[in-house]
């Protein structure tokens, strides 16, 4: 069941989660200049990492976006980056943002959990409400899939809509987080956490207890680390027993070979995961598990 | 200016949106059977669709959904679709529901506002805030190209969130209405419509007005007639003089063919689409304007 697959990794190899949002600008330029296309330099650039990496994170993401952006070349190399990881056998999460109803939503749901775009997990969006979520959970179930739904995003713009407050005094994404939660009732591994999880950022530490308990049971995707400014200690607060969560880092261990280039980019980004595993499990133990 | 295109577009050929939400279950057994593969078939038959509907129509929508469960066939369908609408010069709307910030939006943007998968107008998700909408809105002024954001959605489930009554007693999807007229204001072309413009179902007649006057002078792209119930009355509501607004529709065109197989799928479709132009002008007339 992939909840307890998920899990079990955690519990192995940590809770570091690899954004794999590739842009070609990241590349070293000897690298780029390898290939023909800049799609084939970041698919050898994703491979090259994730070999060097697979056995010091937690769980890899794929940003779709900067696939879709190379068109069908960039679609292809989003491809066998998602097949990569997955012949690894390291879970990976095809971050799309989708959501879309009913007919629609199933047919994304196929699109990302078989066949050429197959993730282990994907993102998907909550605008459109539960008939745009629940298609995406049907085929999770069917497939042995899971979800991540965007409930509190780790960019500014979170504030537009997602902190609206609601008539009953609570933000909008806490009402998302409670409609989540139920649905992710449902679908619960044997380690405790489900198939339906939640996108929650890291840069608002007052907020962590009630996200973390509106969300009991739900694998969280924490985005916001390092760059955005979130710390080790606001990811510790959303761990539980360092378990029950992913922690997205993209652009600090994709570009870390600027600021090691001694070693190689490969090198650097092993190295740079390292320390973001021995930062946050520091700060889990500090918080006292 | 991709507004005006669009206006001028409409008050030539109507506001009939064909919605390419091709699945190959809506195709012709026989269709199906002369090619390789689902993905060369649906291309086909879009094409066919196209050459019957291009006088016909305002434009087109293909809903990425449908290409991306085929895989990279699929996109490969999806792009050859949109390049054969475009050739044709008919406006055609990326139906992707993409939503994201900062960097990952911008390249979200590039990826289909040029390149393979060049669309003309996309449709953009709200629900993580502005910083995931103003990344489209600038790649679409650098490229001369829009935006539909998604505002108030045909499916039952906007109830769930899009409905949630904030504190000043408005709905969530008004909030984001007011935010969307507020960005749309800046991009006018001298039709008086904006490059930004905002998806709104007609499935509630009670909100029309309503959604309208916070919507001014913005396309609307309207989903709900038809098949989810919505009326052309309730459409011509919408309109202003039969412009500012598309009106969509997928399977009744699409599947026209199944209630007059005599005529053969693309007249069929034609037949519909002719049809469903006359009720929603008919509509407008009777509305006074």
């Amino acid at each position: 069941m992939i909840a307890d697959v998920l899990y079990e990794r955690i519990k192995d190899f940590g809770p570091v989660c690899f954004g794999l949002d590739t842009s070609a600008t990241y590349l070293p330029s000897e690298l780029l200049e390898k290939y023909d296309s800049r799609a084939a330099a970041v698919l050898a650039f994703n491979q090259a990492l994730v070999d060097a990496t697979a056995d010091v994170v937690g769980c890899y993401k794929v940003q779709v976006a900067y696939y879709e952006a190379l068109g069908l070349a960039g679609m292809q190399a989003y491809a066998k980056t998602l097949a990569y990881v997955r012949s690894k056998g390291v879970p990976v999460i095809g971050d799309v943002k989708r959501g879309d109803i009913a007919a629609t939503g199933s047919q994304y749901a196929v699109g990302h959990f078989q066949g050429d775009f197959e993730a282990d997990w994907i993102t998907v969006n909550p605008y459109m409400g539960f008939d745009a979520i629940q298609p995406f959970i049907d085929e999770a179930v069917r497939r042995d899939k899971g979800i991540f739904v965007l409930v509190r995003t780790s960019n500014p713009g979170a504030a537009d809509f997602e902190y609206l407050t609601v008539t009953d005094q609570r933000p909008l994404y806490m009402h998302v987080a409670e409609k989540v939660a139920n649905m992710a009732a449902n679908h619960r591994g044997s380690c405790g956490y489900s198939a339906v999880g939640a996108v929650a950022g890291c840069t608002q530490r007052s907020e962590v207890e009630t996200v973390r308990e509106a969300l009991q049971g739900c694998f969280l995707l924490i985005p916001g680390y390092g760059a955005q400014g979130g710390t080790a200690e606001d990811v510790a607060a959303y761990l539980e027993n360092g378990n029950g969560g992913v922690v997205n880092a993209s652009r600090s261990l994709l570009l870390a070979w600027k600021s090691q280039p001694e070693v190689g980019f490969a090198q650097a980004s092993r190295n740079a995961a390292i320390k973001m595993h021995e930062d946050i499990m520091t700060a889990v133990l500090k918080a006292g598990g």
